[in-house]
């Protein structure tokens, strides 16, 4: 492992979990170079939801670069992007009853954040953005002005301007309405926050601790933006593209957001892919006036495409991802219930579960010790106390229960650690 | 062509200046889906200079694709990562005695420089960061702040801080030491410009206007920023991986910067791909500081090191390049003299060399006719009046000799409808 | 009328509700340049606390001027700075067991929150300040930003800056503990709330509405400051010397803020005068770090020394003052109940007392009758709905009651008049 | 001095320089607590051009005291202030052939600039702001943004935001056209200099350094804010009222600023008082949208009005200030061509002289050692380098070569003690 510590930067994070160097991958599982299989309940943090390199998707990859397809072609047409659009159009859009048009940012989250951000300043004129509490939106400066974890806000090193901090759904406790409050806040001329642009909402919070917005608050959030003449911008990047058990996660709140971001899981296959769904009638961009030479991704265009057409044609996946959240809901329940449900509470809302035990140091044992016993799984939220449960949705559920199996062997392998050295 | 006027949003742009749909492409051609060839002088924008789908880099990534070598990993180690640092450090580092650790930042060049501007203000503790005249660095907020273009800078709606602007070699004119200004300014406690963490410079600015960087002021840039003990950051994003006849646009002025940004061309495939180096004394980033779910593109991985491989390992490329780009000035040349030398001036330096048209109409009329004649071309420049070869590096004489002429074909009817023009 | 309409700025705002020419003012009266006689319930918004020209100061005063003391020194010792310094050392803070150092800053309360803000990041090294729901703490571009009136905020043009709302006290209604949302915030390290420098608050927030903080709840917040390490600054420019019943109006809480504003009635005869109160370990200001022309105004001095000596030697003032207050509860209560207490609802403290008319509109018609009927008044509040009594604290009860009566009288007119209308 | 020691901020500055209490003064002259009589050549940073206490005031504002006039009336129409009015409108603006509006803001100069600075941003719709090298527009927020030096600008702690700097006249050298860069600058779309609202500028700057603008220059900069649509605000606080020969600095330039900036010595006596000149179709303010309590002070309407009736209804000062000011620039030229003129180098137009000594350390060693020659007097320049002149304008022609000779006798001392001091 030495050419990382030699020439790689001291950045690395996910590299100082999991100390070995993968070679391939298929599907759920990693393989290091000396060939341990491990489970992946990470899937590259949402990238992965249909697995890695997924046979349903590589042969279509292959054939295009076979073919010399169009690789990068900056915002040009291609044929490979018509594709998508059409895809997208008919296959997600259409049955939807949803209208926006698209915007291939440069193939990142925060960038699609970015330009999210700047279209809604730009069509309503003001700069004041609202975000929430635990809100995570990435780290390029405008990005992370919105995010609202303190170690990457840091980072930053300057002053994170234009943004207003509300409270999330629940967070000072599910009796107080956060609505209300807000309102309160945007009908009073001297509240000190100034009439915003947009606020920028995720509908499950992932890195924020895996923490569901109702559908009240959500259909809530919404009748506010548009009382107070305010667009409202989901960010589905790391919540959409089926994590949640549709293809949007808002789908279940009925909500019609102005502008959505997608990036992570859309392309499929683990490319970098990012676009920004805007109304038709917000889309006030000139030419260029947001560009990125990697906007538009023809790779990913293919994945992408093939990627909704076999997933997303039929409500198959839909079922499929409900039958598993059960199975990790019920497992989770009993690890939880084994060592006290004062000590571990479940959070989220498909397969995107997690357990939060509490302190950061516990669920850093908890999937230190899930690693030994071959399962790739990580910590959310605002103290890194929630082990989560990030399977790809087409996992199998022979896989998904040896992968469960396994973590509840983790935490009773801890927990006995911990009572070992209390008693000591 | 309805697909994208229904469905993609106004923000697209090549796509104006080139309206028709690409399926296909080959190292310099690109091929409508109508089959018509055109040869590509755009090159990504400078993300190609290996041509497109570069047999030599195809295989590989077939190859590790069949295999299901890992696609993306967040920022795990993977064999392929390895291979490329191993790579790099072999035959780009050593061989020109540098010594940088290498940070995979979101695959785009702004957020390249969006996590160099960190580091630098990091590491000195300081806000502001120099940056220059007609100098691009990207469309995220960190990024556009550094950047001079007002169409992008608009673009951000909120205020752009924390940068101070200076000028660039040259812009007063040859006879001005712009050095000499910046030191006045910084030596200056009553300047108002504030100490500055890092400058942030292109060696030949690209978007900027082909504007080259004197191998005399680079070396004095340099020795300001160690007087006021300030980081250097060479953006090479667009004029590096060979573009200007060396692998790094700086390396004729044998100057030695903190802080490198490479992007575009460095995957050499055209996946999205960007490095920040930093010398190892300055990498004090903690873990995961600045993320980002695509950092480390491991099809970039394989593709990058062929290339590395493949071209980099003795001197036959750069070579090539300055054979070519002799060819590139005794064309433009003869343009230049024969619609005269008052109006057409030539621009820029190796592969990366333009012809000032004073006028952004004049630019645009030519590009527009060398599209019709099947070569794709762009304009540069802060009036968009400078039409840019970049051609990739690994062009054909004979592909060259065909686009030229057909760019020299498409300057003499041009001028001739003018002319035209104005006798009527 | 005509010199003001024809070389004054539109900026003008009090001319506007009181539009005639005073030129005598003595004690709570103002005098028309017709000789009309108002009685000042305005008290120049909390500067002439002991009414105008008061004969006490006068004469200190015009002695001072006749002997050539001092008028101007910058900073410079001077005998009546002297003065002034031993006087409030020995009647304000020894007998309050507080210790302060006391910088004089530009004669402006402004000045002195821009001055508090930057010294509070100072100490801590912090950017980011933490200001409440419907505070007012001035109009230059440091105070504006931590100020919440959109009247105001909105005159800057430019970002507000590195400030955080936070609600005050029964913002949310009295049942909602903003302290422990506070707590909340600050601890999360995801709640996207920079760890702040310093909270700045008024113990009654005057143009915001009269609005009280309960002597709890200003316990807590700094108990909630202290639990965080933050400074907390108490902006007594309006409230403080003696408006609330005691010199400072945070007396009640028994709290020691690190920081004190103090402005308006400090100099005791509406000479521009302001302070900033500093625990002597927190100042670490460079000389002349922050400077201004006019800091430390030697009339002021002189007022300020002759007010504090005759004024704050005994508690008389004190019990006068809450006498005076229950007057005016009274009279307040009183009409209330005559014109509907769901329609009028008491608000404030001390002689910082009002009547909360639900609308602006009725609240200006209040004003406007009461200025036909001999009384300057004026409203507050975030929709200006507030009907406040500003009354210099020397005012004798005779005239309070005279004023109080024609106020009455205004209320009834006013009520009379609208009924009429809804009548017809 | 305990009393200072104990109770007053580290903040002071003056203070520290001339290390008396004074108790009196008159004219010229300071008088320490021990009777010991200094010639002032400071002269309250220039607020004091009138001298101490000066007579043709001191009488006029004794009355006015004494009779009750208004004191304080926020920006309610005063007889005082109608009277000041005319007077202004009569005696300066007319025989100028001027025509503003005239807003009274808080009574400091920085926020005058505030004032300045918003009125031009809300007027043109755009946030930047041009200011220069060098350049001192006070501390509080906004204005600090603006001003030059570091000492200041540190103070604020957070970034300093919407101002771009231009070199001020001569800052390259005389050789260098500094408008020419500025235009280059301002029409180059990609220049990164933002197309700013306003440029604000001294035409001789005084902390800066007694910088001169030549009359070409503020010509030259007059057209190019015409020719780029931006607004040109002339801060005169420190060079107006008659310092530089004329009541306005910029009268012998035979500019129009749109904004003008006036306070030190406008209310003449010492008295905090601040004004915005604004061209009456600027005059867009809403009604207290820049408010302040102490904006206008009726004191010093009274102070300025006898003011400008007694000193500028002919032009027998402006006579005199030019007499005396060719006897400093004699006296200094001598000074400097004792000790050598490479050394010594004069600055500076009208009665805003100084004699630049390269050295802050020299220059300190000069202003102490005429304090104990009597003399107050201090330093200027970005090095604190220069010795300034700020005598009044009415001191006597023998008050003022006394003064000198004791300057002229303190470079002697100066001199020879470095010189012995090297000898050793």
């Amino acid at each position: 492992m030495n050419i990382f510590n030699e020439m790689e930067s001291e950045v690395q994070s996910y590299a100082r979990s999991f100390p070995v160097v993968f070679n391939k991958a298929k599907d759920c599982f990693l393989y290091g170079e000396d060939g341990k299989r491990y489970i992946d309940f990470l899937s590259g943090a949402g990238s992965l939801n249909y697995g890695h390199n997924n046979d349903a998707l590589k042969q279509a990859l292959l054939e295009y670069i076979a073919e010399d397809g169009i690789t990068h072609g900056l915002d040009m047409h291609s044929a490979a992007k018509a594709r998508f659009l059409e895809v997208f159009r008919d296959k997600i859009l259409q049955p939807r009853d949803m209208e926006y048009v698209l915007q291939f940012t440069g193939p990142t989250g925060t960038n699609a954040v970015e330009a999210a951000l700047k279209i809604a300043r730009k069509v309503t004129g003001r700069t004041n953005i609202i975000s929430f509490t635990n809100g995570f939106h990435g780290c390029s400066l405008g990005a992370v002005a919105a995010t609202g974890n303190q170690h990457h806000r840091g980072g930053a090193q300057v002053s994170l301007n234009d943004v207003d901090r509300m409270p999330f759904c629940g967070y000072y406790g599910r009796d107080v309405d956060t609505i209300k409050m807000m309102d309160k806040l945007l009908s009073d001329p001297s509240s000190g926050i100034d009439k915003p642009a947009a606020a920028i909402v995720e509908a499950v919070q992932g890195e924020g601790g895996l923490n569901v917005a109702s559908t009240d608050w959500l259909k809530a959030l919404q009748a506010l933006c548009k009382k107070h003449d305010i667009l409202l911008i989901l960010d589905d990047i790391q919540a959409g593209c089926g994590r949640t058990g549709t293809f949007f996660s808002f789908e279940p709140a009925g909500i019609e957001p102005d502008i959505v971001t997608l990036s992570k899981s859309l392309s499929a296959y683990g490319l970098p892919f990012a676009v920004v769904m805007i109304k038709p009638e917000l889309d006030k961009w000139l030419p260029g006036e947001h560009n990125g030479t990697f906007r538009g991704n023809n790779h990913a265009f293919v994945t992408a495409a093939a990627a909704i057409e076999h997933y997303w044609s039929n409500d198959e996946l839909e079922t499929d991802i409900k039958e598993k959240a059960k199975i990790v809901s019920a497992r989770f329940k009993k690890i939880a219930e084994t060592h006290g449900e004062t000590t571990l509470r479940l959070k989220g809302r498909g397969l995107m579960q997690g357990i939060d035990c509490k302190t950061g140091e516990l669920a850093a044992k908890v999937c230190a010790k899930a690693f030994e016993n071959g399962v790739v799984i990580e910590t959310a939220g605002n103290h890194s106390q929630i082990v989560k449960c990030f399977c790809p949705l087409t996992i199998s559920v022979d896989a998904l229960n040896e992968g469960l199996d396994k973590l509840e062997q983790s935490f009773a392998e801890v927990f006995e650690a911990e009572k070992l050295k209390k008693a000591s």
